[in-house]
């Protein structure tokens, strides 16, 4: 065998790297040439779904990336510690690396990146975002040759789980996580999914690939969907749109002409919007994943697929240490880095605050039923330089009138000063949902 | 600069190839380091939407495959010849080849790949396939660790434009293929577009590299979507469909274990198809293409985008030469060859006969209006072990009854027997559309 595996960690994600790699057949003939040498696991004894002999496993998994045997460690334990140290160590000791461990590469990217360039190896995690669905490689090796312009993503499935069945069956958001936590789509915890924090990991890689410069995790704007209510769906399906939970990095439109590339700003934001239903992410449903990247010349693409699984995550690891082992076999003696794999950027990339979004706005009022209200949001917002597309009055929750507002693109700072003055308004009880529009 | 290019062809593709080496800010460094060296075009007085300086440009092709100076020739001719011997004689003269060129590829590729082969040279040719949408590579670099099961493609973007269009219009093939004519989305001479020969070039060569294997072109089934009509487009519509032209190329279902992938027998077919209006490839409307590949344990992806034009294809093709360069970056002078991305595979894949094909059948019938044809036709189908879903009668034509019927999965060859038979009946007056159903 030429190539060394050690493997950290036999979940879910372990389990199906193991399995690929034990029944090489039929796949990339190169698959023939790697072998998992070692594997790290918390238990010895726990049962496996997958067969490896007992004198591979070991529950020391320093021993493992510090093997002088090993070519390449393959993390896929999760979590921040000890992954993260693990990581690092490996690196030193002149490891690759494959992960999927998209918490770790949003914080601590820099450190590792660097090390890697240190070390001159390579740091993989094609599974780190959207699951089986080839996304980092593409970005790497293909569409870089545009000057990409943005990366939209529904890379969430639980999230995107969660709004499909509010969608269809028109509940409300927490019971239909309470049934998704029993079926097992959701976490017990789900804090880092439906608040919008893993997509803001993956969007943080994305943007960070796409757009050549790294990018600091707090600087991303991130909101998640426990505010959108059933009201706010049928709402907006009237008005011919489906909410989802969208993972936007994307160049400032000025940012376009070569000049200019050099001082350009980033707005990368995690948030749930209204999608126009002819918008091909409006019909990615489920736990399903999509990234629709445009580029000059290039124009959209978009890649589809299953966003999590074992057998999905999996093939995104192994594909990952084919390519290393494919990398090294040209490289040889050289030890040459192939420069399109290897990450060399080392500028952080300045994202413009969400206050200086121009994007268009829902929003949905609670107000007392009395004449002139309408009129005062409207004036309110004209008075901020709001310029409203609709605003209609949905009817009525109780005492209260419902109004829903679709605003023209704004400054989201003028916005959020409008919506302060309107929340102050003696007629507004309340202001229950406030909504970007794609 | 490190890599020198001869461009054979400076048309819609070349022109954007082009642009993009010569501004090669906000895009992969490496496109530094290529430099357009020579061009090779049939006019020199040809006004360019491109400045090059006039000295590098050549209407001698040969001289440009056999400069020494050259290290890749970027074929965007189009057309048989001379574009084939030009890409031999390059390969002979130890150029790397990028090319643009599926019928090139579709019906040589046994050749250009055995000289490349023996010439330690690569043959790359994302643009040969679906434009601007990366898909050759993630076969080639990501997919293949999985076992392939199929791949369906809407590949042909007229004549997607056109099923579009009637589905939308109402209106009949022959009136909107006039008017794509002259809006410019059909060519002056259809044929290739609209009898499936396009789509058959590309899923022959999406097969050869999904299933690591030659494919020979007059084996793949092809058939277009002249044949299809307004009324065929309203009835599946009714029954839940839409009508696409899918290219399909399938491993058998008893192909997927370790020992049987030897023995295997391939499905390649191009066919107007009824695709459920919930599957992924029935709301790709338009000019678009998207490929959809299903493999173990990967699942579905499926990646959508621009399938034709200038700046897709030019992404493609830069995307190619890109990785040509960062690989022979990373060999230096060992010359050895990155072993996904070169093609070493000698055998021809076995390819079943049509006849041989199990799937569901939607026909139409026009018969003579009297008691008793559904009774023939049911009893027809009924010997030949043709089981039917629904048998409809949908209306009349003039004086003929109009009946449409929608089997379960059947053998071809039996459905097409008892067709034969229904044909001779006395009370059927002809069978205007037969179209399978994914």
């Amino acid at each position: 065998m030429a190539f060394k595996i050690g493997l950290l960690g036999l979940g879910t994600v372990g389990t199906g790297t193991a399995q690929i790699l034990l029944s090489p057949t039929g796949r990339y003939p190169l698959l023939h040439e790697i072998e998992i040498y070692r594997v790290g696991v918390r238990s010895l004894d726990k049962p496996r779904a997958v067969q490896l002999p007992p004198e591979i496993m070991t529950t020391d998994l320093e021993a493992i990336v510090t093997d002088p045997e090993i070519d390449i460690v393959v993390e896929v334990l999760g979590g921040l510690e000890p992954a993260r140290s693990l990581i690092l160590k490996a690196i030193a000791h002149g490891k690759h690396i494959v992960t999927a461990n998209k918490a770790v590469i949003s914080r601590y990217g820099p450190e590792i990146f660097t090390a890697a360039e240190e070390a001159g190896v390579y740091v993989l995690l094609e599974a780190a975002v959207a699951g089986g669905i080839p996304v980092i490689q593409p970005l790497k090796q293909s569409l870089g040759v545009n000057r990409i312009r943005s990366i939209t993503g529904i890379v969430n499935g639980t999230t995107n789980y969660i709004l499909t069945r509010m969608q269809n069956e028109g509940g409300e958001f927490g019971d239909i996580l309470v049934d998704a936590q029993k079926l097992g789509y959701a976490e017990a915890d789900p804090t880092a999914d439906v608040d919008g924090l893993d997509a803001a990991d993956k969007i943080a890689i994305l943007a960070s690939i796409a757009f050549a410069g790294r990018i600091k995790l707090p600087e991303v704007h991130c909101e998640g969907i426990r505010q959108v209510s059933a009201a706010d769906i049928t709402y907006a399906q009237k008005l011919g749109f489906v909410i989802k939970l969208l993972a936007v990095a994307k160049r400032e439109e000025t940012a376009l002409t070569a000049e200019s590339l050099e001082s350009e700003m980033l707005q990368v934001r995690v948030h749930p919007t209204l999608v126009p239903q002819t918008h091909p992410l409006a019909s990615i449903n489920g736990v399903y994943n999509a990234i629709l990247v445009e580029g000059d010349p290039l124009g959209q693409v978009m890649f589809f697929g299953p966003g999590a699984g074992s057998g999905p995550t999996a093939s995104a690891v192994v594909s990952d240490i084919a390519n290393i082992a494919a990398v090294l076999k040209t490289a040889g003696e050289s030890h040459r880095l192939h420069s399109l794999l290897s990450c060399v950027h080392q500028h952080y990339c300045a994202i413009a605050p969400i206050s200086e979004l121009v994007t268009r706005f829902y929003a949905r009022f609670l107000t007392k039923d009395r004449p002139g209200v309408i009129g005062q949001l409207g004036t309110c917002f004209g008075q901020h330089e709001v310029s409203l597309e609709s605003i209609v009055q949905t009817g009525f929750r109780g005492e209260l009138a419902e109004i829903v507002v679709v605003t023209h693109d704004v400054r989201e700072g003028n916005f959020r000063q409008a919506l302060e003055e309107i929340r102050a308004l003696e007629g507004v009880d309340s202001i229950p949902s406030i909504l970007r529009v794609l």
